[in-house]
């Protein structure tokens, strides 16, 4: 019998005998790693323990203190729910059921389901968990398959056209259910500690929307009660800060059907979007950008050179079209229109560097499916900009811009991950040039003392990059800003500047993004600050309330004649104070300035803020001055009453 | 004999018999008019005076004192070039020869001409001009006709296509010369007073690149040698101020070839245009506008029911295709998407006027002929607005925005007029819709007693407008501002508020843009500035020249010291002080500030201005004080040494 060579996590190479599994690999390793197995990742992928490895394959085994244990535990949580589903409501059919990143999903027919029916599957669930199951694997002929689906036409189509050329069959078995599987699932239904279905949608079999809808039932799953209680607390966390609802309530947004994608700004948004603008242009002015404009449409052929026009339009992600017999495009990125900028000038070694900044309207054809929000667009505007450097010049470039996305996170209270982007397979350049590249950036991390995980062919293809990711208020990560070297570019357009030597030399080209694009940071910061913006950035920063209208023309002069710099409204329905409150509470206004006879006739005010301070007979002038002051230093909450 | 009509522009109506050419009604009005006339115009073309009269058409009667003669004689005038090059060069074949708006040209075949050519064709037309020749017209049968060219292919395709069904073949005659023409032609030579050949370029047969290479002369005729010089120095002087020269030695632009009719601005451009938006942004506050954004890229479907569709797209005039089953489209205009904001919300009568603004990136398939500079383009960002308002705010409305661009357009020494344009051939909505709006505008104007100019048939499809002219300083006009009701698209999008009455009510929209688009302004002020920006605009306001290497760090000490808040650059070349001199005020810069060693040890600079004024001594705080006023209040010119 001939052997078999497969590669263990370590490096170290493990001879088997053909036709050998996951599971006999790991009792080769030990007969403890044996026993624990529950699954293998091969290649990659994840696969029942009873899977043959092939010839040359990278081996990871499975145990349950594995990060993907989580992912075999969450597929066994979809035969249960399945199991419940049969046992309470046998005539529903099954069809898929993988797990997802957050749990599972189910997607079934023939069976109407309410939220009542969903608690009962739980605690059906619950049983066949204390029930213990044992949960098996087993093979059925074709024929047997067959025979057993026969009232289930999805599964045969699967059995048709997914396992076509297996003769026999992979089922798994717990209790009384059955279910045509691949696996991997645990040993047992009662290793799952934590079970709950979530919610329902409708799903087309096969994605696909010519066929039948089915029902798709979502649910989750963990190790312990704990786990998932944490889970279920996030997730409510999540939903309420979610900055579509946000976006919606205060008005910030709108991605119209016609406009899939491309969002709208609202006056409320815009507002933010100018703020962010003014900050990230004072940002860049510090940094020696020089602020540039160009285009959305070009011809495609301008991409061609720089190698855009593979990368982004054979995969259909540029919006690109012919139109009297010309190949037109949208800029899917600035860079080559920055570049021939550059290229339109003589530059000396003595003009190096040469930085061009330009909020930047791109556009990618992103499948309509991964659209969500702010946070996967298909049109955005980056706050992008593109240095031109010697190579003498690259560490403190880099740096310099590490600095500053360091100074603009903090002034958001988001905390900072850098992340190093190596070659990846859609790499254009040498590997030399690579290796230079991907250097410099490890060289101005660490000279800098900064921690940052290596992402191995992660990297856009022109370049290796550090990503920057931010921290949010519930420990979410967000990708936002990046700083990406390249020295591809440069040499495709044949980019120079005239060195000291009289001589021309080929510039290294920088590509950064301080808030990546205004559209996602504007999603991340909805979400962070739950909609409570800091008082710079708040679309209405002051809301003034007169306890009846007999305070109104006050609260007017205060507005136009004391505060006539500053967002300020004034709520003029006749509503009680505490209804005023209430609703700018609502509305996430950072200040109320309550206003009735005494403050009139004082010529103060009663400052409340959204923490529920609140302080009596202010004067305007001290409220005014230390607005300006809190403005203007980007106070990330309202301080006036610290 | 049947008789024909026709109506005259004074609304009379003329009966003749039919046959009866333009001559014949003019003699028939009376035998001094019969006698003076030199054409035509029927239907609004202008035609020669031997042209038979249609029953029903529109006449006027074209005399030396028409404004059409000048075409006439310009006319006569490319049959005098022709003449005057067949003396000199007999070999040459001639083939078109038009007037245009300027004067004439002629494209001719078979030879090679160069500026010394010109000018002796130039002097033998003086000499035709001298002789006086009657300018007669004759006929010939088609069979006369070919062969009179048979030697020219270019004559002989034009009877074959454009006079194939006209059995007699207009010619016209003056001395030895001949050339198949339909006229209108003066009656004799000497009535041309000046003519002058200004240039020779190339340009296809028929337009056609794969035709022949044809040598086009332009050329122009005036009734006197004053209007001709008079000509010549304006032709001069717009050369001197052509934007794209300017644009190219200030750096302020490009139009790289992959980027048709697409401007991209370079850093001193975007300084110019930053400070525009800034400006208009201030104006567009004043005017209660709130700034929103929307996307270049739509679905197609977002112009259908406002009846853009139909109007670019078929035209070809939108840019528009087919990706993914979807038809996108990039946005000719705002207005439908800001309508949409609008409708995303349900307002009430004590929200209105609501006016959203935008500087919105559209682009129109404009011909790639049609294409000049910043003037006529493809993509361009206009300084929109859209108030959605109740029928009686129409007149504040528009008033106070007239108001305004008459502020904006004097800070600029622009003089404005008013063009009224009301209902065109394309136009959509009724009849009665279409005349309200217009009443509502003229109102607006005369009760401004503002004075305007009234173009019938103008206005863009969906409502009448008040185009707003700037005359720049060379007397010029040109067209960039517009404030527009539009009674259509609020019906088309079933736009409503709630009344007073709690009834649906439709709003009224009013479209309006203070500078037209930044483009077009950037290209209007460029040529009327010529360079010479205002201190406020200037991409580099300040130069500051060292006497010698020893005074730059007092130079820098200024720049980031005293100037940081201004543009301010240092001349480092070790240049005399009077190249630097003249340097900066080939850079069109407003302001120098000599620096000595006398200057550093006072802590003073010599002021220099771009108009050759200069003062020593000055204080560096007293100029700065007076620079930030300067800029505050947009001055046109530097004042500081008035």
């Amino acid at each position: 019998m001939s052997q078999i060579t497969v590669v263990l996590p370590d490096g170290s190479e493990l001879e088997l005998e053909e036709g050998a599994t996951v599971e006999d690999a790991a009792y080769e390793i030990g007969p403890g790693l044996g026993r624990d197995t529950v699954a293998g990742v091969i290649d990659g992928e994840l696969v029942d323990k009873a899977t043959e490895l092939p010839d040359g394959a990278r081996l990871e085994i499975v145990t349950p203190s594995s990060d993907e244990y989580r992912d075999v535990l969450r597929h066994s949580a979809a035969h249960v729910f399945a199991q419940a589903l049969q046992r309470l409501h046998p005539e529903a059919r099954l069809t898929i059921g993988p797990w997802t990143d957050d749990g599972f999903y189910y997607d079934i027919y023939g069976v109407e389901l309410d939220e009542e029916d969903l608690e009962a599957i739980e605690e059906e669930a619950y049983d066949i968990i204390e029930e213990d199951l044992d949960i098996e694997r087993f093979e059925r002929s074709r024929e047997e398959a067959f025979e057993f689906y026969e009232d289930n036409p999805f599964k045969r189509e699967i059995l048709d056209e997914e396992a076509a050329d297996e003769e026999s069959i992979s089922f798994y078995e717990q209790g009384e259910f059955e279910d045509l599987c691949k696996g991997p699932h645990v040993e047992s239904t009662g290793e799952i500690g934590g079970f709950a279905l979530l919610s329902i949608s409708g799903a087309y079999w096969r994605g696909d929307e010519d066929n039948e809808m089915l029902t798709r039932v979502y649910g989750t799953a963990f190790e312990s009660e704990d786990e998932l209680e944490e889970f279920i607390e996030r997730r409510a966390e999540a939903e309420e800060r979610d900055h579509r609802k946000i976006g919606r309530e205060m008005d910030l947004f709108s991605i119209p059907d016609h406009s899939p994608g491309a969002p709208h700004y609202h006056p409320n948004g815009m507002t933010i979007r100018r703020e962010l603008e003014d900050y990230i242009r004072s940002k860049n002015d510090e940094l020696g950008y020089d602020e540039v404009w160009t285009p959305e449409l070009n011809k495609a052929e301008l991409w061609k050179p720089t190698g855009h026009y593979d990368n982004f339009k054979e995969e259909g992600e540029m919006f690109a079209w012919e139109q009297d017999d010309t190949e037109y495009g949208l800029k899917p990125m600035n860079c080559a229109n920055h570049a021939h900028i550059f290229d339109d000038h003589q530059y000396s070694y003595r003009d190096l560097p040469v930085r061009f900044s330009e909020f930047g309207t791109c556009y990618r054809n992103e499948q309509s499916g991964e659209l969500s929000g702010l946070l996967r667009v298909r049109g955005f505007t980056q706050d992008d900009g593109h240095a031109f450097i010697r190579e003498d010049q690259i560490r403190g470039e880099i740096l310099s811009a590490l600095s500053v996305i360091d100074d603009i996170y903090g002034n958001f209270d988001l905390d900072v991950q850098y992340k190093l982007e190596t070659k990846g397979d859609n790499a254009v350049g040498s590997d030399e040039i690579w290796s230079e590249a991907t250097d410099a950036l490890k060289d101005a991390l660490e000279s800098e003392g900064l921690e940052y995980d290596v992402e191995h062919g992660e990297a856009a293809f022109y370049g290796p990059k550090i990503g920057i990711n931010a921290v949010d208020a519930i420990g979410r990560e967000w990708t936002i800003g990046t700083v990406q070297l390249d020295f591809n570019i440069p040499e495709r357009l044949d980019l120079t500047y005239v060195g000291e030597d009289n001589e021309e030399h080929r510039p290294v080209m920088v590509h950064r993004a301080l808030l990546g694009s205004f559209e996602r940071f504007m999603g991340v910061i909805i979400e962070h600050f739950k909609g409570n913006f800091p008082t710079w950035l708040a679309p209405e920063q002051v809301r003034i309330l007169p306890v009846s209208d007999d305070n109104l023309g006050y609260a007017k002069q205060l507005q136009n004649r004391y505060l006539g710099d500053f967002r300020v409204e004034i709520e003029d329905r006749s509503w009680t104070v505490g209804k005023k409150i209430q609703q700018a509470h609502d509305d996430n206004v950072p200040y109320m300035l309550v206003v009735g006879d005494n403050e009139e006739e004082a010529g103060t005010v009663s400052v409340r803020d959204r923490e529920e301070r609140e302080e009596k007979d202010v004067s305007v002038e001290a409220f005014r001055d230390h607005l300006e002051g809190e403005v203007e230093s980007k106070a990330v909450e309202p301080n006036f009453l610290d």
